[in-house]
């Protein structure tokens, strides 16, 4: 981070909405940043799995991070979000966004959205007191798609900014 | 709204992250929704312009409205998102979702995010007393690429469900 | 077509990759523009239906067409395409190209594929002599999401042009 | 290539509209797939550059490659592509497929376009008599947004595909 003014910092990691859903920088450099956020109740759909929009904004604070991160304004054109699998209440989403092409005018990103830590009870359930294993996990059963996924990829996503 | 069960109806307005951000479920029916929220301060990114997480998930509301109002269940696999101009603190945001086209398996939908009320500081600017019109509004200036823009499309939206 | 010079319009009707896959230009205005093709056998994939680069070769002549109508350069930035259904060898596609919304240094364009006149073989099959009304058409069976598709449909596109 | 069958990969090796364009599939694999193509005159757009379909096609060609290797039919559902930089004439474009992401009933493909080799005439230039360096490249000017392109990226497709 060292090549990121503190300013510059300050402004991105100081992000009104992001503040708003729990949503934390954990890492800022050129073209690249990584964001967080622990899957709460109040951020889950009626299907009882996070929001669309929760995913997407995850990987979106990443984006616009990683692309105005050198301190000229990027705003975003076009952005695309390919959901993989579910995550429960209580896992640690991580959004890691690095820059994959730059011109003069625009620049194109890529946001890969994952379960860095599960929720406590998910271990919780190979410790049930009977040995039966516990009950299945909302993951296997919420997804009918994605039994065959692997469990960390949650969604890719991809931006094109545009610098004025 | 007569096609849409109560059960259903309930299930799908009371949406917990909806609920979270303020937005409202406004209109559902058979393949379609309409959606609306209140830009405010908290809604906000770095650039002091809706989220594109906020617009996202206002779009994503009435995507998943319209296409769990039949009852079966419909998971969404792909979408995308067009920014095309920033709305200001106070503006009323409208997504009005519609399915395009249908299959047993999948479904295409499209929203179209939009200003339907401005900010009363807007109408508060030609009412200044010296005359001079009021500051200049955020709208104007803060997005480089937008002065041609209809101002009142703030984004349009695609997404694909598959249904399990 | 009154407002397109006729150089614009012969540089634009002249696209040499048209030229190479029969794509013709049947309708160009302000924003707008239509292109039409007829399926033959060396445009098919490995399953036996239109490559998706042909279907998608067809909305994009549109939308080249439509975004590049007026005389300022437009370069396309980013593109997506829904595939609905399939169509068959004989089927002529048309791709209708709108404006959805512009800006001084990006415009976002909306293209529609669709089967306009279907091979003539179809319409032979309620005509055989035994009444049977023929063999079952490719077009159902061979695409297993698409049963309840309208079959007209068979692509939306849309895309994002830089004016530089 | 020694995990796909010969008739599988005869079969998609032998894709019609591939031989019509001239794309030669140079590499199978399961989840994996190389396409390429040498740009000619009748492959560019009024522009002079390569035709949006013509790289699309080739990227295209390498997705429906890489997700029909294993055998199982995959259609594609959705599909997006970000232009980063064009090509010359006589240049020689690769698109590399990879499997990004798999459940039972999709799977989500990443393929890069890059230019492999150059035309001959870019070599050529460095080789006039006088010394001079030759004329400026077609390359340099026919992109207004592209010159601190990396100019080996071409464009970034991602494609989603369902397995009836």
């Amino acid at each position: 981070m060292a090549n990121i003014p503190d300013e510059r910092y300050d402004e991105i990691a100081n992000d009104p909405f992001c503040a708003t859903l729990g949503i934390e920088l954990t890492t800022l450099e050129s073209g690249g940043a990584r964001t967080e956020l622990t899957v709460r109740e109040e951020l889950l759909n009626f299907h009882g799995t996070p929001h669309g929009g929760v995913v997407y904004s995850l990987a979106d604070a990443a984006f616009a991070a990683a692309s105005n991160a050198d301190g000229d304004t990027a705003l975003a054109l076009e952005t695309n979000i390919s959901y993989l699998s579910a995550a429960d209440v209580g896992d640690r989403l991580v959004a890691v966004a690095e820059r994959e092409d730059e011109t003069r005018r625009t620049g194109t990103y890529r946001v890969d959205v994952a379960v860095e830590a599960r929720a406590e009870e998910d271990e919780a359930e190979t410790e049930t007191e009977d040995g039966s294993g516990g009950t299945e996990t909302a993951r296997e059963g919420s997804e009918g798609t994605e039994e065959a996924s692997d469990p960390e990829n949650v969604a890719i996503f991809r931006g094109r900014v545009y610098k004025p």
